[in-house]
């Protein structure tokens, strides 16, 4: 068994459902492989019952479209496979088709940090229907993940109201690549900086800690403790408090500020890690002003999340960081976004492209239809209304009306003249070739803070939030609505 | 940046919280690098609100610890840091005794697949006090989340009673290892299949899938798609029946199954993905027994878990497959599972060793002190009590009292006389030396089967489960008391 260092060195093709192989295998027999077809990704519920939604993964999505090939490994292990009669299952000359592919899609999709909305496609891909399916598990693996992380850290981070907030969930993280990706999908939604060494290295995000109840233990005393601590790093000392007794804590803390502050050194603050948070840092506060010491600043942790924050900063409690780990990392409260990924037109022998839909009994669940993209418009530098169009759809400059893909009677009218407007699918690649430049980590998480602030904070409330406008434009409404009459019509045909 | 295929092609040493790193330094500068510690890592509540746990990750920490080692690039990293002072943060003569350091710790711990309780170490490491400190996030990181993950899986399996459990969360799993984990752990919980195939590949898990609601969508009708699909793979054919509607889709796949029985070919069954899978389920029963197709089996989908699963089963629904995705693999409703890692004992100048407690105000958090192993006490083939003794105590054969770490009025006389036993930890190193050998994931998930079988069923209950008797042996509850009580007296001592 290879795990750990040895697992990712091969090809990262067979990162996909099964289905998506037998699938490739029957398209490419019913001669159907090579088909053009339109597929969209997107949620239809915001996560944590919020108003928004952050969108994070491009970078891994570009990283893995970027190397996607079947390696001899993976074609191997593909030929080996069996049906239940001791044939193969596979056609060698489909698998050499396989290692021959070349990933020749276009992708376009909304850029890392941008806010997101529900029915909205977040990647669109065109390309050979092969293609198509085999990415379908892969960039909902990414994008589900790191778009749920960033805007729990997005919620964390407006909780705590511009002060600073560590992640460091590593040890609860799901797997090596569930913190990692956390990290820094964390740090896009707002976060000051990790615990992972492994993610400041390899992502250049800022990482932080000082030290453990393990290290306070391995001395005879909190003070031995403390002291042998501070000797080694004078000036970056947050005295973690509550090994034995927190206000004992507090006092031994102060005790060796004190004595740094002799060396010309100051201490920077204490931590408090369980207990009632409010009581001990209101504590804290009041014995370090009164001992000299009104800037050291206090750090809680202890299964944080947006809501004890909330609850903390009503209290009145006097935390200065915010230290969160597992309910960040893992999305406690909802551990998964649920993105789908739907074909949404194909194209047929004349040329054109057929809108495809997939109908279902909760009109929820009914996708959209056609090859279409998504207009962001501006008034005074805030976000107004997104409107979902189909592309080629002439936009009346002088006024339209978007409607509620789930409730019709929902609509907007858009004075597109009055507004700015953003297009939010940028060009990812063109026919397999890379057209798009990730900005970089720092710029993405700035376009995150951008993004965030041009939206009215009524859009950003905790719980029960004012519901922004997002439509589909009229023309693809009707498409939609003769679309799904036609497809239950279908049905009967279908029985003859 | 290097993501995906390159990411885990270095070292993983720097896949620890910085804090650990911190902690290294400040213990090298003390000189207590090399003391020599014991740490256990356990939980304290079974998640779930279940009954039992089963323990999974071992093969993933064995690799890890093998290949333990700091490389060029890692110790670039850290010899780059500087304080806010702008010196370098750690001493080079540090880094040059990390770069050179080997693991060279004792460990044990429970083979995976074994059936665990609160407080009782899962893996207890001993070593110098550096090298335990560093690998407490890594081995935290791997044992959380498989361990949960087994767990649920083993959940989701009682539930279904028998019946085949296919494990497709893909998708919508924390990440690429949250994924590749999870499909390992859930094969250990008793899933017979998955559609990860890359873990199919990677761990020899058999891959199972037939094809999606776009494969439906590709075609002008449904009756194409069954057909084409028929066409490429006669002798596997489970077809999606819910992409336009439920009971036209039955009726389709009942009459390309005849079309197939023409050939000699039989259909293997039906999926559905949505709707009431109870009424649906009954209904495609009825038409498929009708039809003359009795052993087509009913594969089910959509959003199941062990008490909805429960629920259906409940209700007579004629389901017989069940593909279990989003809530199996991310762990819906407990995301992580809260293990720990506490310093237990350390080795003083005389060469014996001391134990050590974390006291706290919450009785459960007080970790048990000292170098301790857990016997397993069964009765004709049944387990009925676990015990947390001290490595060095004596056994009384004729009879000993356990206590529980929690509630010290609930007692239990064991009788090992009477009763076989198991040691459930189990060297896995000396001295960095493997002495432990994998039995493989086949035996693995035996072990998990045969385990689980020797608890009462009362113990494995979805809620409100019998609790099964695990305690310290008095010896080690005596100590345990004398230094909490010890503990809280420390307190004054240090504010003087």
């Amino acid at each position: 068994m290879k795990i750990t260092k040895d697992l990712y060195q091969g090809s990262l093709a067979l990162l996909t459902d099964f289905y998506q192989l037998t699938m490739a295998y029957a398209y490419w027999k019913s001669g159907k492989a090579e088909q053009e077809a339109v597929f969209n990704l997107f949620f239809r519920k915001h996560p944590f019952q919020g108003g928004f939604t952050l969108a994070a993964g491009l970078d891994y999505v570009v990283d893995y479209c970027k190397n996607f090939k079947f390696g001899s490994e993976d074609i191997d292990y593909l030929a080996a496979m069996k049906n239940q009669e001791g044939e193969l299952l596979f056609d060698p000359e489909f698998l050499k088709y396989l290692s021959n592919m070349k990933f020749s899609c276009d992708i376009d999709a909304v850029e890392e940090g941008t806010v997101v909305f529900p029915n909205a496609p977040m990647i669109r891909v065109k390309g050979p229907l092969i293609q198509c399916q085999l990415l379908e598990t892969p960039l909902l693996n990414i994008f589900n993940f790191q778009t749920l992380i960033a805007t729990k850290a997005a919620r964390i981070n407006l909780a705590a109201k511009g002060d600073p907030v560590l992640e460091f969930g590593l040890r609860r993280a799901q797997g090596i690549d569930g913190a990692l990706a956390a990290s820094r999908a964390s740090y896009i939604g707002g976060c000051s900086s990790t615990s992972n060494v492994m993610a400041g290295k390899l992502f250049g995000i800022p990482v932080s800690g000082t030290h453990a109840h393990s290290w306070i233990m391995s001395f005879e005393t909190e003070m031995e403790a403390f002291e042998a601590y501070a000797n080694a790093f004078p000036d970056r000392c947050i005295f973690l408090v509550d090994t034995y007794d927190t206000i004992t804590g507090v006092k031994n803390a102060i005790k060796v500020g004190k004595a740094l502050r002799k060396q010309g050194k100051e201490m920077l603050g204490i931590r408090i890690d369980s207990g009632d948070l409010a009581y001990y840092s209101n504590k804290a506060r009041e014995m370090l002003d009164e001992a000299g010491f009104p800037d050291a600043k206090i750090v809680a942790s202890n299964d944080l999340d947006e809501h004890i924050i909330t609850s903390l900063k009503g209290q009145e409690a006097s935390i200065n960081v915010w230290g969160v780990g597992t309910k960040l990392v893992t999305a406690f409260d909802q551990p998964a976004l649920g993105a789908v990924y739907k074909l949404s037109a194909i194209r047929i022998e004349n040329g054109t492209y057929v809108p495809k839909i997939k109908i279902s009994q909760q009109s929820l669940k009914i996708n959209v239809p056609g090859i279409h993209n998504v207009k962001r418009y501006y008034s005074k530098g805030k976000a107004v209304a997104d409107m979902i169009y189909l592309e080629d759809q002439e936009i009346n400059p002088k006024g339209l009306v978007i409607i509620d893909p789930i409730d019709s009677t929902r609509r907007k009218r858009i004075m597109p003249y009055f507004y700015q407007e953003e297009e939010l699918l940028q060009p990812i690649f063109r026919k397999g070739k890379q057209v798009y430049k990730s900005p970089g980590l720092e710029r993405i998480r700035q376009r995150a803070k951008e993004q965030l602030e041009s939206f009215d904070k009524t859009h950003k409330r905790m719980v029960n939030p004012h519901l922004y406008p997002v439509g589909l434009e009229e023309n693809l409404h009707h498409l939609r609505t003769e679309l799904v009459l036609k497809a239950q019509q279908l049905d009967p045909k279908d029985e003859k």
